[in-house]
């Protein structure tokens, strides 16, 4: 029988992180205050990042040692399997080999367990007994109620309300792991009953969650996690790369290309940065290739230029490819790729040349994601479909070709929760939602 | 780091299911027509089963090759892990080892497609084109229908019509593999139109979506799937329990018991019967405990006799615990267990003293299922709460008598499609749902 998947034993579970800082040939534009437009150092994130995690932001080793405490965590389900989608290259009749990384397996179905667990390690470390976050569909409050709950931490999620009413499961999940979740906008902040004065039946948004999680850290002595974006979340995100290094070793392969779908940049970071180090410091030239929806196309329509991170521009501003903090994404259903910024890291790779952006609307996505589950039998999460649809058209370019590619992708979640796109994508009536150009320039038009 | 999981490589799948008859130390009662009481023989089956499953059915060697084509759509998620619960004995304080097996990494989240995809093989290899089946909640059918996908045979699944109301994300599963699925009771059959006839708002049972699966598949010269009880099945389910040996053999342990939950049996019987083997055929003796429901006590409080494996009394009569055929179980969210009878080989050994049974209200098996969910990061499925309690009790005693106890269970299933469950438990609506006693009583009087 021919190999199917590569399995780690969890001794050979990474012991560090990946920090790519270091090694990119270029230097990484500051965070800046927007008055001012004068850098802002560690201190300005004091208020809501314990020292942990601000030294982690900013660190200039290469490798960060992950704590035993994290690891023991981790072990509940890393390292995660590689898996050869023999199915799916016979189906596609490709020459190239397909491999994936499958992420979910962790508690929560998706790779945001792998920087929720050391963000509460290192708050709990810290004295900190609550979290609070925001969460859209519920992918990353849900990553960040289960590490909560392994570190003994408080955790309160604000959700936003149109999610909180139409995905429930992901919602009681938070609660089995012991969280507090508020349908955003709540009457529990300043930033919410502004809002709630305004318009009483607001659907709410991920701005306004955000507003709300990092009011009430402040404002209580609680601490703010995010789950994507910052330096420090893409770098615990490489244990998935590091891992797949290892296991691509034992299937005597190395690849010719590394696929993931970007949304605030982890996922893809997690998976590609281990690669792009070999890129940087050996003679490897893997293609590196991030993939987004053509209704949020950040990295391939976006300017890159300072703007803010959160929607009501309270953050400090970042250097990134961005569509303006204004910009609102259309409802597709890929909702942890609805961001209108980008990691500045990914970002800046992104304007190096060193990594390649795609987009792709919603419908041709799933229509990859339905072959790949029919093929392989996990059926994936709408983000992950971003990548596969990248990966199958790798395939038939390199049957076309002739060629023996080996391509990596990041299968990052499974679709359990999101059955009901698959339902509208299924019986016809999921739009493509391509993106309001005019909306795009207005909005980056806003930037100050 | 101490270690968590035993992960074994797909090399070390096993090569044949293990056939627990010829080891039986008494006599199987052979299944009987209801009209004459006389043993039917093998081609009683032949209208709705293959030739190959009715061999596999009255097998009489101690091990039946896993076809390769089988073994490579086992390698999809097989080995599974074996994980080594340290986290729930540290909350539990316990001097008791508890290692699981967790099935729940299945393309559809539970043990089911262990049998799915050999019986789907084994019909294509027999020429069939379409399968029929019936689904509650929608584990079974959702395995059939990956199963189909995975063989080319077309499927067509009658779903429990109350379920397919509540539980839409295991119908969109199905669709998504392929399958077509239909609310039962239907006007496709004469016995969906003859209970529509009676009552048109007829929420369904199990025993009609049966009654009808069958008849499509006897009246349209497709076949009939099913996803328990059966000999055939609790073979197929054998590799769990093979690959559990194995990989405690790598832990250096053998344990003293060995805990499932039962509903027809056959998750029990895949990962009891290899240590069973060991009991029946060395001096090992592992105890074997089977956990049910207290609304469905089958096992505990049912008659060992005669009776019909369906509610419309169609199918010869098997001799099994029965509560009788006409015997509705409560509501209860753990829909895998809701069944009158059970497998014939697991009565048979629960009669003669070779299996315990124990059974547990529903409160008491969700508080176990939480704990272990906070302690292990995996939200099990209803149907497993019921061996999580019993392996809580085991692990509380062996704390009281000061034993160092090595207990093993299998997690069947993951309960990310049971969140509305939690959310009740958690909410404290969920009712016990004691058995009514006369109830059972009067059922087992209507037995013929």
């Amino acid at each position: 029988m021919e190999r199917t998947k590569y399995l780690l034993d969890e001794k050979r579970m990474p012991e560090s992180w990946y920090n790519v800082a270091p090694d990119l040939p270029f230097e990484l534009a500051p965070p800046i205050a927007p008055d001012t437009r004068e850098p802002v150092g560690p201190e300005a994130f004091e208020a809501i990042f314990p020292k942990g995690i601000i030294e982690q932001e900013v660190a200039t080793e290469r490798f960060v040692e992950i704590p035993e405490e994290v690891r023991e965590i981790y072990a509940l389900w890393r390292p995660t399997p590689l898996f050869r989608a023999r199915r799916l290259e016979k189906a596609l009749d490709t020459p190239a080999h397909i491999y994936y990384k499958y992420e979910g397996v962790s508690p929560t179905g998706s790779h945001k367990p792998n920087t929720a667990v050391p963000q509460a390690y290192y708050n709990r470390v810290a004295g900190v007994e609550r979290l609070t976050t925001e969460t859209g569909a519920g992918q990353w409050g849900s990553s960040l109620a289960f590490a909560c709950q392994a570190m003994g931490l408080e955790c309160t999620v604000y959700m936003v309300r149109v999610s909180y009413g139409q995905k429930p499961y992901r919602r009681i999940m938070m609660e089995t792991f012991g969280a507090e979740v508020f349908p955003s906008p709540t009457d529990r902040t300043g930033a919410g009953r502004a809002v709630l004065e305004e318009s009483p039946d607001s659907p709410g948004s991920l701005g306004i969650a955000i507003s709300e999680a990092v009011e009430d850290a402040v404002t209580s002595g609680a601490k703010y996690s995010l789950g994507s974006v910052l330096n420090h979340v893409l770098m615990h995100q490489t244990v998935i790369g590091e891992e797949a290094l290892e296991q691509l070793e034992m299937a005597g392969e190395y690849p010719d290309v590394v696929v993931g779908c970007a949304g605030g940049g982890s996922n893809f970071g997690g998976v590609a940065f281990p690669f792009l180090r070999d890129n940087l410091t050996t003679d490897r030239n893997t293609r590196l290739i991030a993939v987004e929806p053509s209704s949020c196309p950040t990295l391939t329509k976006g300017r890159f230029t300072y703007d803010f991170g959160d929607a009501a521009g309270m953050t400090p501003m970042m250097k990134m490819y961005t569509l303006g903090h204004s910009f609102v994404p259309p409802g597709i259903h890929a909702g942890g790729l609805r961001y209108h910024g980008d990691s500045p890291i990914l970002s800046a790779l992104v304007n190096e040349g060193l990594v390649e952006a795609r987009a792709y609307p919603q419908n041709a996505t799933f229509a990859a994601g339905l072959e790949f589950a029919k093929a392989e039998g996990i059926i994936p999460a709408p983000e992950v479909t971003h990548a596969i649809k990248a990966v199958r058209d790798l395939a038939v370019e390199a049957r076309e070709a002739g060629e023996r590619k080996t391509i990596l992708f990041n299968l990052c979640g499974h679709g359990y929760f999101d059955m009901a796109a698959y339902e509208r994508y299924l019986a016809g009536d999921l739009k493509d939602l391509e993106h309001p150009e005019e909306e795009i320039e207005r909005a980056i038009a806003r930037i100050p």
